[in-house]
């Protein structure tokens, strides 16, 4: 239907699995879509949503976005709506997981045309969070497309409501543009899937990007190397950097985001004494003072005055309403183009 | 598209910013469009709900209406979908508190067509209860259209139900109309949202409403000014006796509901105390037989044989499924009005 | 609108209500439906979902069937989104109950156009579990369908699913066609929902169906002298034996389900400590050898390698994808049987 790139049938579980051309495809499309009838597009076509942990702009937006083509959406939680999962292969299934994901997951792909999970770490060692178990059984044993509202790893979709924040905000043209994505204090570990999800945009889209974070707070290291990998191909780049203030000279785009220590994932005590030694990482207006012509960015929910002074997130540099509205657009352009209608 | 008052993009919060005229041109077109098809004049469009509280009632007639009409409607429960929200300006979110209710209202403002929100009192003072913190402040925020499904201080759409109820049982004309509203035991202490919607109601169509209460079982005394202020307008009346033998003597309707003490909020075992010395007030056959012709009325849930007896809930007189019905009439009416299609 | 038996407002509750012809019309619908566009007929309709307790299938099957058809689905949780419900008529509603269920369904049927409700058994004798007392309630007071979604006694939306399954895997004829339902070891006590669906589906499709399940493990006494006088009126036979090798010889099916002991419904640990002596009773590869030709099915969730080995469950005979795939057909070909539509 689309003259572009074929989307069509895909998982929609990281942006490494898609080009600078696809991704710039598909907020083309979510653009395109603004002015158009929305029509019914997805009639007799279903969502099943399965949440592992609580939502509210994704939920909102994958079902309004689904609903309002006129599709079916059913938001099933874990825990109430499915029984507790047995996630390996071979198991003797004598304690407490009453179905095995493979079932569940075979299940869901004959009543829906897509299933999206959201399912975040449970703690312990990073090495083994970061395996993304949920979301990977997901993709293995289901026989239509998988979408991706978050993982340990990445937010996908929240990435391509960034994509087309910044396109719209810089003109259109990315390649080149500074992005100064800066570590914020928060009162609780975050996970780190919205910042990897930054580094993954910026790296697709050819932008030179500056992460400022304490010691202790870097990416995941192997996400990190497909980052720069990434980069080099679109003629971007990827630093990291500990002083916020130099991060954001110059920078076209300041984006807020707070996340936990990868390093001290099985540790949250020592990772909250790291943490609470760097309160003084709030985005202040005096930090957006350095950028010239830079705009503030932030995936909410958003601590005011702890990650950013009201006067910033409030300001006219902000986009944080905008990427919250571009979430339900390219969640349209997405469903459309991967069931190819 | 109607011809009547333009109610179009309109909060409905109280019945208070509606004059008599704008709810009989909303009941007009309830009962209207009980006669036309349902057509699909919502497709595209979408209603988030907010629960703060439970519901069946409200929950079941909102979307239903909303989404036989072709809308798409989520259905968030604060607490499980929405982040513990901040509602102090200014505040430094270091606490529990993940997201400033600005934040996530203008985002569900990105999203949905309409937001409606049920928040009921959390205990303490009346005067800070009656504040109505939650729905003022989505209202503040909002870029759509804000509905009340109950607060501490109104409940309107019920009210709207019970208006075109007390029309249709009455033959059209509801001014000059009696209104016996008697208090009734229940073994907790009930909202005012209710008894408040049915004053502000009579005190719009003009009707006579005498309120029949124990001692210390009030309205909101601003509240109850409004109301007074609006009977004078409309030619209606409000009275408040003890006696509800009294109340009822030939009056067109007698409507049962039990609340809470508004002056012993705070102190909800000398609340329940005083409730309990009360436990005859019960609506039975004998105290409806004072009405020769009275219909009853009870917004449910109702304890049977408590607030009123199986025989009078049961019996030929009762409008009480015939209220629950026009919620759902109603609510199709005021989406269409809102929403201007 | 359909040639064959005239469905269209009847509960669907049990298959004891349906004639083995009324289930083979609908199963023809259903697969006749499965080549057809969509469209929307259930357009302006609504189906209000109960659960007392939770589901996956069911609820994906129904909501997705019924929404996909152009139908608007609401999903209630009891004690969550209904209030306490009294089941008594005439109570004096002073304690815990906030509702009775007569006014909830009255409204409920106000509202939607197909009521369903799932609600298991709450511990206690059997003879008062067996008396299904949410359901016979719900259809006590319905004016409307009422639609089982699994209660203590039947599964009918499963059982007419697995009805479509055999009838396909079985070239279409089922009378005299063999199907051995075995009995398997659970660590938990299952509900006897689906092994009285299944034999009241063989009773009605005139199936020759043997059970094989140690000493305890009977059917409900007086359901299983309903399915013996069906299957004689079907030309089926219903047996009992102990020993599932027996049993499985030459069937063309082999149904595994597990089920807790009705005659120690009252007590659990006996009950385990019964049931834990048959940890044995697992269908193997080797017990699916002495079939021949047989095909494998189980109503899932399933505990594999406890109830069955991987090997059935993913061999070639196994037909457990089917099974769940025909939930959604046949509830779509229910769904506009029972609305006429």
């Amino acid at each position: 239907m689309s003259a572009g790139p074929d989307i069509q049938g895909r998982d929609v579980v990281t942006l490494d699995t898609f080009s600078g051309e696809e991704i710039r495809h598909i907020t083309a499309r979510a653009r395109a879509l603004k002015q158009e009838p929305l029509g019914s597009p997805l009639a007799g076509r279903s969502l099943a949503m399965v949440f592992f942990d609580p939502s509210l702009r994704t939920r909102a937006s994958f079902s309004i976005a689904f609903g309002s083509l006129g599709g079916t959406v059913i938001d099933l939680v874990a825990g109430r709506d499915l029984w507790p999962l047995e996630m390996h292969e071979g198991a003797v299934m004598d304690s407490l997981a009453d179905e095995h994901v493979r079932d569940a997951v075979r299940v869901l792909s004959e009543y829906a045309d897509i299933i999206a999970i959201r399912a975040l770490a449970r703690g312990g060692d990073w090495a083994q969070a970061r395996r993304d178990t949920v979301i990977v059984s997901f993709q293995k044993h289901a026989t239509v497309p998988i979408f991706n509202m978050e993982s340990v790893l990445d937010h996908p979709c929240q990435a391509l409501g960034d994509a087309l924040t910044v396109e719209d905000a810089l003109g259109g043209e990315t390649r080149g543009k500074r992005v100064a994505l800066t570590w914020t204090y928060h009162p609780k570990a975050r996970p780190l899937a919205v910042p990897h999800g930054v580094g993954m945009m910026a790296a697709k889209l050819g932008m030179d990007l500056t992460v400022a974070r304490p010691e202790g707070y870097d990416f995941d290291p192997a996400l990190q190397r497909t980052m720069e990998h990434a980069a080099q191909r679109s003629g971007g780049s990827l630093d990291f950097v500990d002083d916020p203030a130099a991060a954001v000279e110059n920078a076209d785009i300041v984006y807020a985001a707070s996340w936990g220590s990868p390093s001290l994932h099985a540790n949250p005590d020592e990772e909250r004494a790291l943490r609470d030694r760097h309160r003084s990482w709030q985005v202040t207006p005096e930090l957006m003072g350095r950028t010239a012509t830079g705009h503030f960015m932030h995936a909410m929910p958003i601590r005011r005055n702890v990650e950013a002074a009201d006067a910033v997130v409030d300001g006219p540099s902000s986009l944080v309403i905008e990427q919250a509205a571009n979430r339900l657009h390219v969640q349209r352009a997405l469903f459309r183009e991967v069931l190819g209608v």
